[in-house]
């Protein structure tokens, strides 16, 4: 018993891995694979000996990646979606992992350099990432407040190389020598890198350079409250977008008013889950309830387990005082699903009773059959012995 | 009276110390003893003269954490909680605290190498800080804008790897002579960690690394909005339904509609007190009153001190006008309060004039209370005189 | 087709580009090549060969700068705003820019030396980023917290300096052989900068570092706390006044009740284009509505595009339920749009049903014209065949 | 009349220095002194011939805190707070500063060393800063989170340096040679400081430093995440407290609904003035108003100022429509002003329509006044010409 537990325990912190995806996971190792042999091909000692086979793992990568550019073309082509494939991004990364390498080979750049455009793999991740057109949404729309930063960032550089510089030339004229040396003294510091390859020695400056770092510091704190306010906001705007959709899906939000579903999309959260996963298990401590916007789950009530579809919920004792969960309850097939706080259910009850009623008088329903299950099963259970 | 005061004073702020408890404080301390003292082992000028000395602190630690692991699994097997002990991640630290080092004994590893396995005993203190389980769950759900954000660190490290070991390979065959060693300086600049060991020598080069310092501003603000959005989120969440169970055990609260009780429940703070703690001192600036969810409070009103038990409140007077507190408040008991503040109490009474009418009539009735007593004092006292 | 949909956009991608302006990114860049410029000056290996040529370019850009001041105040006097010229910061900085190397250069200063004066250009980007006074503001208003966050850096400066004079001065007389040299140490350290000219030896020194080390993160912590909340509050305070603005010139506005015109306000984004730039293109997912605050666009539906002026909407369907855009639309004048996203638009039409009713009866109005449209031209083309 | 504006610019930007107040800016310069003359006291090169100046500014400023000390407790003994001035830490802080460096002279210390108990005095910048206080609540308040991310970061610091001594010791017997050698690289690099004294050279090393630092990056974002978002909230509940005791001084207020009241207590920004300072300068675009709070301010209407006292508004205009400042406002005496920015006024006004109501009652009122005294005077200087 313990041990199947474990087992499932283990499948259950595992399930990341596999919900990932077993193509996407393929494609990170080789890509992963291509980046350090192309990486190790670089290295003085390592180039005699194992030339031919880095450069066999590397041609493999590349027929890799040349396959899977043709899949996408032939997959884009045949659902005539063509044009937006062709003018896409994604074409781009494509067609430089594909021939960046073989032309700069024909151009006759010896081989290890031409094997450095396989760097150009790493883009690869960004087909990956959904999150990142995020991110450059977040630089688009703060484009003035970051380059307001980015101007002040000059100024401080400017104005303190020019100053160290003045300072500095006459005790250190080799790091100090000229304003780009002493530039670069500045971004280093200003950014809080600090190699220690050009350090002032004289009391001043020591005091512009504490200056310096504090305004690093400074810069450092608007830079990332631009970033965060502002990527937190477009976070908090795609999860609505597609929690939306998928709310639209559940036949129980439908009968809620509109200032109600509003509202309890800003609150759930989205959960993709493979199939056999467990959601819930016995035993432990709850404070959500789930609702299954697609797929399907099972609960393990005995002495038959009941099915679960689309459009159904789960786990809502858990709202409703019971916080210990009685019931594993795992997925029968990929599922969605969105799952709703405790601390958000008691704020939307409190302001929209009827949510509340409904999923009490399910929840007690249920409760009651669980009851009659068990009082039916005891009393099977009883009469024999 | 100043002496006692002082008194009082240090214990006030001794308080948390206490509060931590004393078996958790000795855990800790005989952690810190064993990390000491694995530590000191690996000196190489200590270890002739001090092995004797520092194997046995070493192997008291060990036989500490046995028995605790021991008590632990007992506690556990004959709580009947015994399969939710072996399937928590708590069982694998105990484990590996206890067996990890005699095991590499028995295998031959030279024992200043196996007295390194101790170094996991770091992992206890998982087990005295709840709040971890909170930022695993945060890496949990912000997974996905987590990874976008490390992939275009990879980016980021992958492509000016690349171009600054084609740029500086010649200048500096050493720090720069292949990709992995390029790699090296890509991340410790991107993370403005900035060693010294590989540092950009041409023109060139020193704009490519001032890109790379800008970079690692970005990726730092990007990765700490994604984390601390979500931090305060969760422990917004938590807090609530940690503050949400004690407030059902608060008569007064449950008087008011549901919307003013999640409201509430969103702003009151929690306070776990041990016995004989000042929580109010009279002549103080007062700007919060006190729920007491468990326990029992003393207000030292002459003649005769009060006692206040679970499910009444204190210091709201502070609220109603009278900013100075008239009165201390100490515990008799373990006590859990939850802390109004003054703002909140505003907006609150504000929006529900419910609460602060039955805030303002308990008020005054104590209020007057008081005016009684001290008037029958002063008649009292006159009377003899 | 899909070349001219490539130059469309790539068009589309550097619209911010052109958006910058023409003045603005000849000024930006002659003031990149003075900098330069000036920098290069300073370098003893060029200075021979390439002075008269970097001399040129320098009088050059200062040929520009003091044309530009005269027509800044030119057009100031002009236009009798004399004397807001006159005492706003940009006199000084166009002031300096044009006399401070030739009063320098009198006063029989060195030209290399002169010329460093240059550097002061780089304040000229002040005027060209509005939302620098933003990041002023930001200082002003949270100097107290800032304040107070500098005083604990520099108590624990002083205190850390003097601790680990106290500890290294003996082992190490050269770093920190006086306390300026050990308060050198503290600033580098507790700003996480970490040059290496300064390093603690001993134990008691090392524990002394992390303590600072762990402080620096912690003051970084607070201060990007302080400035991050601030700019954030600023920024939604300084859209909300711009926006207000607009949404007074588009009547659809005008009929709703005056507290959903303060929450639309909140939530729209305001995006200037200028002419002949796509707005929305055919065949992409549409997550947003677009009011013309400002200017007129052209909706390509066949068989006669359509123009829509200021003070009118487009781009409903994406919100009504129909993702994918219909139609391309383009700016026929330089514009200033307002966009409403689909997360926003739920919200707000939850709260306000006359809105989304409003919204409704005008895309509804617009799809039946669109499908009468076909209907004629599919009656008219297949007439023929 | 473009001179003495300049002049009252300058008045007007020097205005907080001058705030700061005389005695407070006494202080800080002979604090600053102090520390410095302490500073330049452990220096070698100095030691020997300015000593006895050195000594005498030292023991200037000593005296000063002496006297400064006396003062404070002589004024808390008179006004019957000795108790509370005893408990505070101010007692601590300035006996600290007073007797420390006598107590180490008799002790027979030697004079430079002595003296570095002088760098105490740095704690008296907390008698300065009443935020500081609130930092200090912060760090109570979110003691659970941050012992958690402390727990985190010595966790993966004793992890990383085992494991970073196993791997590079016998590369490094130096900096690698011992446990205690490679928690100070853990330590450096985690931090994101380092200094570069140890440096992994494996290639195992370089991947293990790498994860470090990344480490380091996020533990960076969780500690500013907990104290950036508990800073941001203690600074708003303070504001909110000290803005409701100045609100309850203004009239105009009262006559509002409590939810109101709160609302607008929660919008306002308060703005210590002192005496002859310019709020408002004509021309200036406008986009917030006063409420004076206590104080009085004058308006320079022609032909009479008017003066406003405490209770009253100004610069309501800029929200009624008008942005350009017709009039100077300058105050009379030191004054507490309440700001209302634009974008706060609307979305007031949206909820409480009688707010907006009372304001532009006010506001046409006055108008109109300003027409007819322009009218009178128009009338007036026209009729003798």
């Amino acid at each position: 018993m313990i041990f199947k537990d474990a087992l499932s325990n283990i499948a259950h912190y595992t399930a990341p891995l596999r919900r990932f995806g077993a193509s996407s996971l393929a494609r990170i190792v080789i890509l992963g694979v291509g980046l350090a042999a192309m990486a190790a091909y670089t290295m003085p000692d390592l180039q005699r000996a194992d030339r031919p086979w880095l450069e066999g793992c590397l041609w493999c990568c590349l027929g890799y990646f040349a396959i899977e550019s043709a899949i996408h073309a032939r997959t884009a082509f045949r659902a005539g979606a063509a044009r937006r494939y062709l003018l896409s991004p994604s074409v781009l990364i494509d067609l430089v992992g594909v021939f960046a390498v073989p032309i700069a080979l024909l151009c006759g750049v010896s081989p290890p350099t031409a094997w450095l455009f396989a760097s150009l793999w790493v883009l690869k991740l960004a087909q990956n990432s959904p999150a990142l057109a995020q991110i450059g949404r977040v630089f688009q729309i703060e484009a003035k407040p970051l380059a307001s930063v980015f101007a002040l960032f000059l100024m401080i550089l400017f104005l303190s190389s020019a100053a160290m510089y003045v300072i500095e030339r006459d005790a250190q004229p080799g790091p100090f020598g000229s304003l780009p040396a002493a530039l670069w003294w500045a971004v280093v510091t200003l950014t809080t890198t600090g190699y220690g390859d050009a350090i002032p020695l004289t009391h001043l400056g020591h005091l512009l350079g504490a200056v310096v770092m504090i305004c690093g510091i400074a810069t450092f704190g608007l830079s990332t409250g631009i970033l965060a306010t502002c990527f937190a906001a477009e976070n908090r705007r795609r999860n609505f977008i597609q929690t939306w959709d998928l709310v639209s899906k559940v036949p129980f939000f439908q009968s809620l008013d509109p200032s109600a579903i509003t509202e309890i999309t800003h609150m759930l959260r989205r959960l993709e889950v493979p199939e056999r996963t467990a959601i819930i298990r016995r035993g432990k401590i709850g404070d959500c309830m789930y609702f299954i916007a697609a797929g399907e789950v099972q609960v393990d009530i005995k002495p038959v387990p009941v099915r679960l579809a689309a459009g159904t919920f789960f786990g809502e004792l858990a709202l409703l005082g019971d916080s210990v969960r009685t019931a594993n309850v795992t997925t029968t097939m990929p599922s969605t699903l969105l799952i709703l706080d405790l601390a958000d259910f008691h704020s939307l009850s409190a302001n929209h009773p009827d949510l509340k009623r409904a999923i009490d008088a399910e929840g007690e329903r249920r409760m009651s059959e669980n009851q009659q299950r068990r009082e039916r099963q005891r009393l099977g259970s009883a009469a024999p012995s």
